[in-house]
């Protein structure tokens, strides 16, 4: 289906705009991806959007018309609007030219098959979206299946999120839980739970993972409570020359992660 | 010398809230950094704000003595104001209940001894003050001797640089210069500069580093230049299991850094 909007007042744009803040994506089920790259990454890992919202003056690009393609095939709907009420929807003063609703995807521990990779990323009650998004990117990167958000976690489904992800949000598994349900979760199967810590750590390089390795981070000001990484078969730590005594969340994953990646494949 | 603040149309005030602006902050010279561990941080650093805002209602705390002393010892201003009117000079509804500003430093080439550390963090045409800020942070946490920003780079004094920098920007050396500048100064001493790259490189694990070893990454969009690369003296690149051909900026370089430092100490 395709129509076209030419006013701020409709009701789609309000709906639009609407999915920028969590509760109505809660509500709702779905949310924004913006930006061609974003959508490209989507539609090549199977993921279409339900609305393709694009300026009516945008230019053609063989990518976009796949896009289209790929949306009408699936029954979505195409919605051509002008570069302001775009702009509107997207908050941004240059929006990408293109902005796609998709819907969440399933995020409960039991969708995840634990086997289908050797790392897993996990974040505790990280609050970041930039940061959330960048351990997704890295996941992809080092090969991960995906990202486990254990407690209160920033929203994932959040265009700050979605964007610092590069795409890796369509590519990495998703999963929510409170600690107790994870633990559960983990210890019902092979599992190496590794904490970046520095309470009784031995040095990150050189330290004994397994796979599946599951890679745990904690909030960005608290760290870990002290009985997750009681909880964890072994903790890890990067060295600190400085003055500082930790990195950026999505630093220590990802230098963590790298770490664990070598020993496996080696 | 102490004041009180009470009216939010105090001429210090407005100054105080213009440099969160990036105009106002070069014409002065001054930058903000907020909350007593930040501030702290910089006075275990031996940098002193020159002037220092708290809110009256504020808790006595032995670190914020410390650093009313410091900063009267110094010769410095210290002003005393409502929260509201605190709140309004950080743009924040819960401001952290201290601000200091400070002169920013010199950031000139030749204030840098390369000789002081083995490792240097170089960005090019980084374009986000939170990953210029995580850089500075993990310099410090590598034993880095600083970050050099060649061309057009975010403002490391920029208030989100400086929060994300977790104390690192009073810590890390800062330099800024156009390429030619910096490969002219690069090139009159020693000096190892190594891309993360994914032209012609060499896996960034077991590559020949040495030091003082500057490693160097691209702009988030664009990466480096080609002839940028062509002119360094090693380009290693990362596993990329995914999708994804590139990671976060900010965390290529603590993957890279982190190598670098267990080549180096091995």
């Amino acid at each position: 289906m395709r129509r076209e909007i030419t006013g701020f007042s409709n009701p789609t744009v309000k709906y639009l705009r609407s999915l920028r803040e969590k509760k109505h994506r809660k509500r709702e089920g779905k949310f924004l991806a913006e930006g061609l790259r974003l959508l490209t990454d989507a539609r090549e890992s199977g993921r279409v959007p339900e609305i393709l919202v694009m300026a009516q003056a945008r230019d053609p690009h063989p990518l976009l018309r796949a896009l289209e393609q790929a949306v009408e095939a699936s029954g979505g709907e195409i919605v051509k609007t002008t570069p302001d009420i775009l702009s509107k929807i997207t908050g941004k003063d240059n929006p990408q030219g293109v902005v796609g609703v998709f819907a969440e995807f399933d995020t409960s521990l039991t969708a995840l098959d634990r086997s289908a990779a050797p790392i897993w990323l996990v974040a505790q009650a990280l609050r970041d979206p930039g940061n959330l998004g960048t351990m997704l990117r890295t996941g992809d990167a080092i090969g991960a299946g995906g990202l486990i958000l254990v407690d209160d976690c920033a929203d994932p489904f959040s265009v700050e999120a979605v964007r610092a992800s590069m795409g890796a949000v369509f590519t990495q598994k998703l999963a929510r839980a409170p600690w107790e349900e994870f633990i559960g979760w983990l210890r019902g199967g092979e599992g190496q739970l590794v904490a970046a810590s520095l309470r009784d750590a031995v040095p990150h390089r050189g330290a004994p993972y397994t796979a599946p390795c599951f890679v745990l981070v904690g909030n960005e000001s608290r760290g870990l409570p002290e009985d997750y990484e009681a909880a964890c078969d072994l903790r890890v730590t990067m060295p600190m020359r400085g003055r500082a005594d930790s990195l950026n969340a999505a630093v220590a994953a990802a230098v963590l992660g790298y770490e664990v990646l070598a020993s496996l494949e080696s």
